[in-house]
């Protein structure tokens, strides 16, 4: 990974503005998430598995003290918050147990933002020359960093909202309806071998590399993701329990938790659907795409319809030729997270970022529309457990060519 | 149950302030007890058996709201929030779930505060005149209930400071050290009957009555409860290992939860002891009361001494005769919490108030330091369940008289 | 505890045989017990709260091996085994775990068998004259435990048999169907002391001493146990989903587990009920006792009925002149198991007995049809969480007389 | 998949001998294995991932009842016992629930062999000509999947004995001592496409299927697996605490069921090491293949001697060129369980037999000493959760070659 503080030029990617400008634009950008909101949505945690926005705007802030301005990981700005903010590293210290994070009334929400302040007056002083190329690499892993919870900030806050029964919203306005758009399939036709991964130069997460080729055989891949009326099919037939469609855990998870809809779904009083989102309860938008799917619920409906999900693979090869292929949604694949042959983790202190958690996750391309729109590449992958629902996750169908296969 | 909006005069205590100053005073107490906290602090919920603090102050609230303002139960001035702000009472509609209390960021503190005063005004206006006899009751109710929930307030808002590594403090001044008292044993050394529960005059819960006999046989209670010091030699002695003074529910609790000491004890640096509470984490205080026990940790401490706890009945007995026997700590005693002999829950829209939970749970006897001094009467029965340490409970020994026995 | 080994006169029961013809005839009815049933009938573990009835045969064959053979509680016969069949003896070592007895098919029933066989040959050798006083009164509790296990046996066979889909019987014949019996109430319309518990001479567990006195109100006590046919009003009005009967406790647990009918009912095809028992699945017999109801049922209910379920006292006080009181079913109280005044546990060896389950747990009087005839005492109090369904366990209604008082 | 029913010539396997031998073969070696022990041994379950053995004998026989026997999958010859017996085929009706299988204690062993012979005797009539194509396809999976429960048959019998403090053993004798063999690596020194999968011909799971290419990267694979010996080093440097080797899943795992060695090792008196196997617990052979290990302490392993397990691509292109490379000891790979590309599940009644449990689970190559030699294949994918440790599973090393990846 290279870095260059002034000029980045991605291959393939357009140029990025220097990392000055980067850091204070994307610094910027995570306070502006949280505007309008109290103290008190950004303290709540509402399950074990998403964090308090306010502990996303210590913990981005924390990395930063801790990896880039500090020594060995332990933070320089408020060393006495190391404990409370280092999310997973067990090579850094101890950490407070994850689904305890609501719990943290302090430091307070004005603490938290004087902290923010103070570690952006110290970077930008660091940034101004000291920093030899380690430190400069984990500033861009940092702002890297700091852009995926700003997707959590969003995940994480709809969730807190939707359990509340007085359904607040996040932002005042909905988002546009969509129109219709038909599905095209596009093909693959031949078989052979295609270069995954990212390359050697501009940033890329660890789990991205190396580039390596893989063989596809013959396949398609839909123009767009899977739409919420289409979805609606399968809700309509009560296939949520009929087992034939479902991998056996993913029937035994909807069966105990009593899944009947995609989650953020429910009933209106006429026998319409209602769907949860930033502005809160809406009438279901048939032409957006199916959202807030877990892998279980993607798989299903993809047999359902007599197709499969995308490999990883397959998606990324396609992406290569197709640019605007993500950004609506996230997609789960079907290729479990596992690391490229010869992955190597980050070195140092950042090692523990992606590899450990190569187990029991699968892969997910494209992005949603809450993701940074420069965060989005197309060697980019996202993982989560097959029973997540709480993400921006939906999928697109795919086909194997030639036989007579699904 | 009567009530007298003037003047009550409730036999064998103090006579009491008419009701609307009363009702003033209590409603401003619950305010003045969160002064110097955030909105972060209140609304946070440390564990599914505590609740924040900002419910606690707007479901006190709707007590009044529904029960007295309101048409069979449901709540007049905010009739939006009724779901939110039932707690358990079935007959009155749904209710959200207790362990998701800490999710509602809204309404807002601010909010919170805002019903208050508009119940308050409400309230006034009622108490002028239109209120009949059975909702001059209720009135009385709410007052009474809410004064339980200023000590829940208090033992809430401490575990959730005590889960924070950074040790907050709830106030900034702790208590004086306490002076060390001998340990002397009253003793009630004749077999015989025993007028127990509050009689028909003044305010009392329907589980304190009816007044009722019961035949003691001749025992002999401590003059006071057992303190940290005395208790930190069971502590010391490693006998939270040791089964043969534990019950066996009690043993394989503090097995599995791998108790070594009473919650909000820990080992300091140097090997004593200190204790978490309103002003953060101090030096254990040898003589202040041991509090923070389960009943089953209370139980075994005085098997481990020779002695046992006593019956409520023997310490109602004590207590006619000696009036200040409760009030610094809670005093679990040996009595399951059970009907008395001809009891009748509160008629009508508080019937629940307190029989169905008579399963399943130990009376506390006395009071605490953050009882309400005016909430502390000799019939007063507390209950929770025995594993239950979140509590300001302790204990105060007593021994059978006559035969050899413990 | 006294105890002749030829001639055992208990005040108020009739003359018990010789302690030597006792032993052969109880540890020869326990073999009757299992008459006909299989190795793998044998092994076999339903439920954590039950045991195999060969780990019953081993077990309370190792309560004479080790508390009366050997020397500190080590079995002398079979020392290898003292880790297996350890119930809950804390002080007599380690202890298989409870929930794995169903694991151990060695040693297999022969070798169990055979080792009944060798501990009675040792144990007549014993009883022929070198068993001090300490070591009768140990052969006479062993004697008593194993006619409590014999229950066991019993309930927990029926439990095993009915999670079978094939619903095996127990035995050939099914009860002849009873007779219906109207329901009078027997009045203790004074109020006064009564005299509770066991005296000083015969056999009695140490819970059920020292015999001592209550204060009882005027009540009243049904002249039988509650029917089956009375008992299905309450389930078709489908009360087992309204909270007004329930205690809180009881209705969570009932709704946590979809309960709608007591344990071993099951709707036929034409919409009547049928009850599983020794005979497998038969017809409801409406005039038989209401059996494997938990306390929270039985509690409800009373209630839905406008009576209440007994305490212990007023059920003993009672029994105290209609001597056939018990024996069809054991019927709950509504007092929690407690130490009476001045209780002391055996001493030595057995101390851990009774008195460390004296928490959590609700008192049942009488005795079923299961218990043996000579175990039935006036003074006997059998205890088990509230929640437990799988005893034969039932209820008899009381009602408070005067005032206008449930 | 064709089946000759004389006989069937696998290509690059030995000709098999025709499917009536084979038929009686695998029968009779089915109960071979359960010889010496008793009823009690075969009816108990140890937990909900093993099957009682009298269960394996007698699901494998209505395997053939329903299935080939019976119509649209009902047992024709005992089709009362068809819902205790499906395992997990939800297209065939109520299933049994899986963790009470060790409840089934009728019906009897002996009605258990009964069937079998009973079954044998149709299926033996039945191969005699009146089968169809389909059938006689159903016929070989039959046999294919009673050889899976003949190794399940062993491993959930040595999982029931080792919780048992006896520690029986399941045969006499153990194991010859195994010698130590150098490690050498098989080097794939030439990137290239690869052909996977079974071909067209001969037997093998829907699975293994479609035989189909993928690129591989110059890798190279150990001679043989992991020992024992090996194996302790990492035990004895306590690096079951250690998260750096550490999948976070893992880790999570091994902390909270506080592993500290594989499964079925202990320490002696004297700070060795004992395994408990067939023939009970037996000082450690270090020069054998270590087993029972999870997927996470294979791979956490293979991290701490700077290797990485094959996935499951590599080991089959070595296994090609060298065909004695498994059954030893199962082989964790780093492949997730998915379906090859164009997979479909067989058709019909045994739709469900592999595909809806291509998720959470990882797969083993090879095959250990308790796989039917005639079961073990080159293209064979055994698949388990990351956590199971039940299992004859161990792991062989891999390294990434060219440039300097691990």
């Amino acid at each position: 990974m290279t870095v260059d503080t002034e000029t980045r030029a991605d291959p393939g990617a357009a140029t990025l503005p220097p990392l000055r400008v980067r850091f204070d634009a994307i610094r910027a950008r995570t306070i502006a998430l949280v505007d309008g909101l109290s103290a008190e949505d950004l303290v709540a945690q509402s399950m074990p598995d998403a964090s308090p926005a306010k502990w996303h705007l210590a913990h981005t802030t924390w990395f930063f003290d801790a990896l880039v301005l500090g020594t060995r990981g332990q933070p320089r700005v408020r060393p006495e918050w190391g404990v409370l903010l280092n999310s997973y590293y067990d090579a850094l210290g101890a950490k407070h147990p994850r689904p305890e994070r609501g719990l943290l009334t302090r430091p307070s929400l004005a603490e938290v933002l004087a902290y923010r302040r103070d570690v952006d007056a110290a970077m930008r002083e660091a940034l101004r020359g000291e920093l030899d190329s380690a430190r400069l690499e984990l500033v861009e892993l940092g702002l890297q960093h700091e852009q995926q919870h700003q997707e959590l900030i969003v995940t994480d806050l709809l969730h807190l909202f939707s359990r509340n029964p007085l359904g607040p919203a996040l932002r005042a306005s909905p988002a546009p309806a969509s129109r219709e758009t038909p599905l095209e399939w596009i093909e693959h036709a031949d078989e052979g071998v295609a270069e995954i991964g990212a390359g050697e130069h501009g940033f890329a997460f660890d789990n991205e590399r190396p580039r390596h080729r893989v063989w596809l055989s013959p396949f398609a891949l839909a123009s767009r993701p899977v739409t919420n009326a289409e979805f609606l099919a399968f809700v309509e037939a009560d296939d949520y329990r009929d087992p034939q469609w479902w991998l056996s855990d993913g029937f035994a998870r909807a069966t105990e938790e009593n899944w009947r809809m995609p989650l953020y779904w429910r009933r209106d009083e006429r026998g319409g659907v209602e769907q949860f989102g930033v502005a809160g309860w809406r009438a279901l938008d048939p032409n957006a795409p199916a959202v807030h799917l877990s892998y279980y619920e993607a798989d299903a409906y993809a047999r359902f319809v007599g197709a499969r999900l995308p490999t990883e693979f397959e998606w990324e090869a396609i992406a290569q030729s197709h640019p605007p292929l993500g950004g609506d949604v996230w997609e789960w694949t079907s290729s479990a997270y596992s690391p490229y042959p010869g992955f190597r983790p980050f070195a140092g202190i950042a090692a523990e970022y992606n590899g450990k958690f190569m187990s029991g996750q699968m892969v997910l391309r494209g992005g949603s529309w809450a993701t940074p729109r420069d965060h989005i590449r197309t060697s980019y992958r996202n993982f989560f457990p097959p029973h997540a629902r709480w993400q921006f996750s939906g999928l697109r169908l795919a086909r194997t060519l030639g036989r007579d296969r699904a």
